[in-house]
């Protein structure tokens, strides 16, 4: 895998070690192919990402850094002196400051809001405080607003004076309050191409489509399904405007949650991880998980033990053993993944239990009685006793019932006593059907061992 | 689970069972919470959600379908008659009824584009003909373009007069082209707000950055982290402007992707499921993926079966097969989720296989020994034979290695053969790692049987 060039993130080492200027670094950075240049950030270890993000101005910095998953990001931004962090996090749009800020420890995040001027550290403080799911917690506070009597022509030179401000915002709509905080309406950019410059806005402004700080991720992608507009206001139970979600930090929140989902139920759940972080850390995180696991496993294995004697009997019975739990686990998983899903879509929602337990059942009432012919053929053609073949056929059917129940129920369970279904319901479910898979099997031939 | 009041989707039923006006239908719909609408469309089975597009008006047919992943939403068409599909079909943004289009059997997906007018049945048949995820595949064909020569003025007023053309895309962006097709540059409404109307468009467009039809998603995503901006221009090797790509379809395609990988890798893979489906199609999908796993689950474990007479003479083996089976697919399972964000997030890509290898040794090796220790000390507490507890940890630690290696480079080497990692990755991994499982925990018993 080595090549003759040196390697991207080679040269980035290299810049950095002979302590080459904020602007050498960045005219580096700027000509490389944007995909490239994220596989050579990635490529750093965590010293040299960190190192790098110093190196460079805090606003290229802060620009490296929204490219990273917020959690990567916490993890760099956390082992900085407070100082240099702070530089970099001034440089973000609000909404994606707190989201970062949120994802580190609490003193951390207060030593570096210590070195931003009051007036951001206030705000941040505020944003964080909001639940991170949430219209508050995804709003940002850059946003233009006027007072009803506010001409067109005020309006439009102001927002060009004061254009930088505005910066991190496209600004595509103009908020019209009145007693300087309750949202009245909203401007698009486009009625003001259209209008008359001397028209006050309070007239021309058309009632805004708003969500309170509380509405949920699955609420304000309904919200943006609905309303084809890039940004929607906020605002308190006495209509006060607190600030403004976009569009974009809705998708994105969507996609990093379904993503984080994946990577936690299988198994990666101390945190995201990327190959360029140090071995221990890795390993140990990945390690909290198995370690609950392989007790898991034990106290499930140990359900052999008790049928010793039924299985010196008939030895065949070992090979079927695992084969029906990890059967049976397939299908529960596949019952898992479905209701994942129909409760991210708010197809379904937990009170829903009862009726997702019966198309549940089914579904595997079907599929546990195909597989478990399958298995008994099987078993019947390579021993030659059809009582074996039975035996394993209707454990596999049994368990696959059993599994797509819990596989299909406990997600929504999990979800009603507030534990994240994403983490949880994979190792319930191996548990339980590893239990009642042995148990299965070996009850079952116990009790036709004097056929078998 | 059942309440006094009658149901939002009993609701629906009766107003579709008595023949109400499309009209009833859509005053009920449109007066229900969005998110109690989204579940209770989801309750309806297929054919009375087919019964409730036909039912409603066209535009409000074309809302609905919007709300449902594309496949599900293939399905619902797919088995209209075609002129009704068309009228809804007829509704939608080209983007979206490309990506629909797309999902459905060509001979149905042309049935449908016949009932089209000629231009929209062309333009959707051209949409069509790029692949999926790439720009030309995301793109959309209603944009505004004007010559160089327009004046602010003219731009405006005849943006304003067609305003209806773009009711679909909120116009942020105006294209200027020289000879009708290929893109010089590109104006901002902000732009026009604050020129002066009688400029000459050429004259004030900045540069417009572009991409080309075969720009990946993950290429498009960084495009708009680099670029704020809502909508990008796709030029071909002519400089001749094809459509635009809005950051929204990206956005949404990424999350739509996160979550269909997450359900292959559970095994969901036919197609994607809703508990409103028949039993019999959730059950056949479900069975596909499952009747493939059982033929691997049989090959592993017959290795078991080539033991049998260790297994025989050490009983309590059985006990640990499953263990160190179970426990090495968890770890794999780790390393796959791990391959499978590195290569989203670009941070890898299949030639970096050696590397990825190198790294999972390394965790593999501590996590190894940390669960075969455990292992090890587990068994020789129960037994107390210290030999059966560096058999099954030795295997174990071994194991775990093994199924890093596998599921950290199995996705990469995938997706270089142009296999769906998500798909095929669990099953290659759990097969092996079942097989050197068995045989690890086995061969090694054999050689140290005299000691057990």
């Amino acid at each position: 895998m080595s090549s003759e060039t040196p390697q991207t993130w080679d040269q980035i080492r290299s810049l950095l070690s002979k302590d080459a200027t904020a602007e050498e670094i960045e005219e580096y950075l700027e000509a490389l192919d944007p995909a490239e240049l994220v596989r050579a950030v990635y490529r750093l270890n965590p010293d040299e990402q960190r190192f790098l993000l110093i190196a460079v101005s805090p606003e290229k910095a802060a620009e490296l850094i929204e490219e990273l998953p917020d959690t990567h990001a916490a993890d760099l931004i956390d082992d900085m002196p407070a100082r240099e962090a702070a530089a970099i996090v001034e440089e973000m749009a609000s909404d994606e400051r707190a989201d970062l800020l949120a994802e580190m420890e609490q003193r951390e995040a207060e030593a570096i809001l210590e070195h931003l001027d009051e007036e951001d550290a206030e705000e941040a403080r505020r944003l964080i405080s909001y639940p991170p799911d949430t219209a508050g917690g995804l709003m940002m506070t850059e946003f233009a607003v006027y007072p009803m009597s506010a001409t067109i022509r005020e309006v439009v030179e102001d927002v060009t004076t004061r254009e930088a401000d505005y910066s991190f915002l496209t600004v595509h709509y103009v908020y019209v309050v009145i007693r300087k905080h309750r949202l009245k309406g909203v401007l698009r950019l486009r009625d003001m191409v259209f209008a008359d410059p001397d028209a006050r806005i309070g007239d021309i402004a058309r009632p805004a489509a708003s969500v309170r700080p509380e509405a949920t991720l699955v609420e304000l992608d309904e919200f943006f399904d609905e309303n084809d507009i890039a940004a929607v206001p906020v605002v308190d139970e006495r209509g006060f405007l607190l600030g403004i979600v976009r569009r974009r930090a809705v998708l994105e929140s969507l996609a990093d949650k379904a993503e984080s989902d994946s990577l936690k139920s299988a198994g990666i759940v101390g945190g995201e991880e990327l190959r360029s972080m140090p071995v221990i850390l890795r390993s140990r995180r990945r390690l909290g998980w198995l370690s609950i696991n392989i007790v898991l496993n034990i106290i499930a294995a140990s359900v052999i033990a008790l049928y010793q004697d039924t299985l010196s009997a008939v030895i065949a019975l070992a090979v079927f053993l695992p084969i029906v739990s990890d059967m049976s686990g397939c299908s529960g998983n596949q019952a898992v993944a479905v209701s994942m899903r129909e409760l991210t879509l708010g197809a379904t929602v937990p009170r829903d239990l009862l009726r997702v337990w019966g198309k549940e059942v089914s579904v595997g009432v079907i599929n546990g009685l195909t597989l478990g012919v399958l298995l008994a053929v099987a078993a019947w053609a390579w021993k030659g006793s059809p009582m074996l073949g039975v035996v394993v056929g209707a454990a596999l059917a049994l368990n696959t019932v059993i599994a797509v129940s819990i596989g299909g129920t406990v997600p929504l369970a999990l979800r009603r006593l507030g534990v994240d279904p994403a983490v949880a319901s994979g190792p319930v479910l191996t548990t339980v059907t590893d239990m009642c898979g042995f148990f299965l099997v070996l009850s079952l031939a116990s009790l036709a061992l004097p056929l078998l």
